[in-house]
């Protein structure tokens, strides 16, 4: 079965990595969660990096903040498809340090980046990529997205009737 | 077997979204290629998001310019994994809006997107993530990421010797 | 008569865009308000922009966050002049995201872009268009623009008596 | 008939602003031009913005770069929809000064902005416009966004044939 | 005697520009203060910046927020030096939407920009203007620079006991 | 008589600079024009920021690029009014960093900044803060500032005639 | 035995700085600390570059923020190593002006630039830079290294254990 | 003898790192030059860093554009000095994404940020690092800040005398 790796930076960005964690258990996708610091735990990352093929993960998520070179090291060393979050830090500037630093990686080592502190929308894209082969998660994609339509349409209705 | 669709909101957007095509042929993944644009013909692309993972199709490549709205809008209405890239346009303020209009897509759609005119990494993503369950096409991403290492390798020894 | 529709992404952008409401309410135009989701709705968006022009409404004021797409899809769908509110939504990037997805629409399909969360400006703007051509309503904006003076006027003896 | 002034600060506007005029040519609508600079011809600007609305103008289309005040301050003085324009001039900031000074405006005074340069769209949203009570000029619109489609299925087809 | 007039495009601007109004009076210096709205009054636009230099104003401070047009357009109709205060208002695009709008002036028309809420600043750059020939108060500078070497040289003994 | 000091960073800014110089030798105001580097020079940076008010000086103009320090340095040794041309100079951030650099004083030391690249201005200014005090300069400026309108009118009058 | 002095331009400045002092007590490196104002207190600014290497100083720190030209002058007066701490101060427009007026230095005279309120890595910079020399600061840092692992690996144990 | 090691990313960074060689070999310090890039060749990455300060190489300068990882992850593997040169590459949206990714970096990991492009200043301060503890190195910085001087002083000639 497949299996996502979520990993980030510090502890302090659990708070907003937990959207991935928690839309991939709505999905029943397994999940694997850690810290791996690109500048404090070197050597974790690379053991992460080049290993986590090779035990079941297909997807990789990787959250970090301010100059984010957690996921695009991780890109660096697994062939698998790394979706990277950048994380609005304390210290950052306005976010745009994570952002570019996740996105702007040079050609041959792709980072699949979603929108600042997007965990959630990071959860459902490895959803998707797993539906790309697996007909059953399709299938629970394609009714996520039917769910999302009654959300909006319960609270326009509450907007209507408030004019 | 899987195939590819590349999709961008105009003809001028091509040269940039050539890479992605020339390297997921270097893959030997298929690749479909049309012209759909959000702003200028939204039937087209009402019918391209809504039938694309009937008839084959796992992974969708989506490249725009500007107010980007194709990637975000396919992503809204296909349950596959949409990979968007920004495109930096002519009368772009600098890439940011097609960056920005791509990238912070709201929780519940999310657009894997890669850096400004990086279309050649949109498809090695397009790639990694059919490798994410095909063996061989993992295979060719593991080699891939080696012939890389050699390119590097062959221009450092040139920067060395000139030393 | 003339019918002003206002929309909006989310239910969240309401207490912005309220002030779209409030101000066409003063200039007793009439107004119809939903919620309407490019992300999310997409199904809803077409009928909305298909049709809008058939019954009544002659301008759309357009609401949205982030990757903000609403406005300049219901641009591509309707031919009636579209106004964009550009919201800031809570992970926005300091509202460029929502200014530029919404402000930097190609050629061919214009939405009227108004400051960051200015919904206000946006009702008055549709009440002008409907002035263009309905004297009535003209005078209604040339009155207002005269109370603002006033109320300039009001503040500015204030600021001059407590030298 | 329905009229649109279209004035810009500087005859080094004109390349740019000439879209505006030729797009309404098209539509077949009406169109005076002029140079109206806010900082070196304030008087002009007045007797422009006050008067206007008396002379037939529906809309009032106002290009200018850097800090582009002749948007705002034409709103300002006319109780007309006025359009804004931000051109991309030589000392620009990266176009960020014009788009600002013209998109930020005041609650109470609105100025519907277009993107950078662009023209062509102010052109077409002041015949949307004037389209929103005429119903000939709305049938334009609606035939030109036909050929709009018809343009891009063209380029399509020449791509989709060379893959 | 000269005498500095400081305006503001809003009430909302007194708790920054109040600032200017005490460091000028530190100086003995004559001010005078109102609000003058360039797009809610611009007839006492036009009034105050054809006629302030007539009546004894050597200096013109005027504070804006938004796409602010007051210190540009004053510049426009007065012959006098012009000091503009950028005013990070509420629904600013964090300051850049001021700055840029005061600062970009285009050739022929200055304002002397200051920072960012700076209205101290502009105090002081009114008093080095009237200082530029008027010993007196070029004396005054030579002190209050002095007592600003004070200040820090305090500040410096507490920190540097403190270790 | 009043002089205008007008220094810059580098020989490499006098391309930009040569505005101010020609502009007030327009205005027949004596100028004398000197390099200092904050950076490079900063011995003669002290002697001539002590003692500019102490030779006939009345206005310094400063001119520097990049990390812009020659502005706000003399403005901190001067008592002098300092007007600051931020200069977009080869490997500048878009020219973001001069600006700031120069704009962002701390309270007590102010610049009064122009565009970026708007010597022209500074000259200008100079010229305005002369005539603060000098009513035969501050007629020549009425004088040009009519000179503007003409310049204006004539073009208008050819974008006029060519519709 | 190597000495670092921590400067900065304001005692508003201590807050952030303290990291620096606190990280190079705990590597157990001498520092000095003082307030030293570029803008306010030239001439303490002036001794202070110029004699700093004469008196025991390896390495200095400076923190300043808005305009901060306090690193850069320092590095234009001393021939040590200069690291520079951009500050978040209140009126900056979101410490990009403290950012590019320390990074953006002309070539000639360099600023070692660190994050945005960094003042921690500023003091373990100053660390390194003697340990570049001195085996037993560079086993601290090594030890030090070392350490950071370990708090990673303490939080990485509770966040695999709550899933 | 203190060594220092300057890498980069890719052979298309050479052309501004080779600036960084050029100035050591003026200061007769020792340079070694290699290609190490961080995400296609980590292994190498990981080797270099380990390894750095164990075979005489007192500090390391890295250049790397776009999302730059180069600079920071050898910062995370080596305890020597590491100097990070923002490189402005073909795709970057105008430097940003290399500024930030370098400058950024987390609590506990620093790295010595200079100007974009700023390869030269990389050079000065490697050799300012070593000349905080060697006298000769030392004094050849004391010398080329002369030199400077001089350079300023000629150009200033020249420009004085066209006046």
């Amino acid at each position: 079965m497949s299996k996502v790796a979520i990993i980030m930076g510090s502890t302090s960005d659990l708070p907003v990595m937990q959207d991935a964690i928690d839309v991939l258990k709505e999905f029943t996708i397994d999940v694997e969660v850690d810290i791996v610091s690109a500048h404090r735990t070197p050597e974790k990352l690379f053991d992460f990096g080049k290993n986590a093929h090779k035990r079941g993960i297909s997807v990789i998520i990787a959250g970090a903040g301010g100059a984010a070179h957690l996921p695009g090291m991780v890109a660096s060393l697994s062939p698998l498809p790394v979706i990277g979050v950048p994380v609005k830090s304390s210290n950052s500037i306005d976010g745009w340090d994570s952002v570019l630093s996740i996105l702007q990686m040079p050609g041959g080592v792709p980072v699949a980046t979603v929108a600042l502190n997007g965990a959630k929308n990071a959860g459902i894209l490895a959803a998707q990529i797993i539906g790309a082969s697996d007909k059953e998660v399709l299938n629970k994609i394609i009714a996520y997205k039917e769910s999302l339509k009654k959300t909006v349409e319960e609270g326009a209705e509450k907007v209507r009737s408030k004019q």
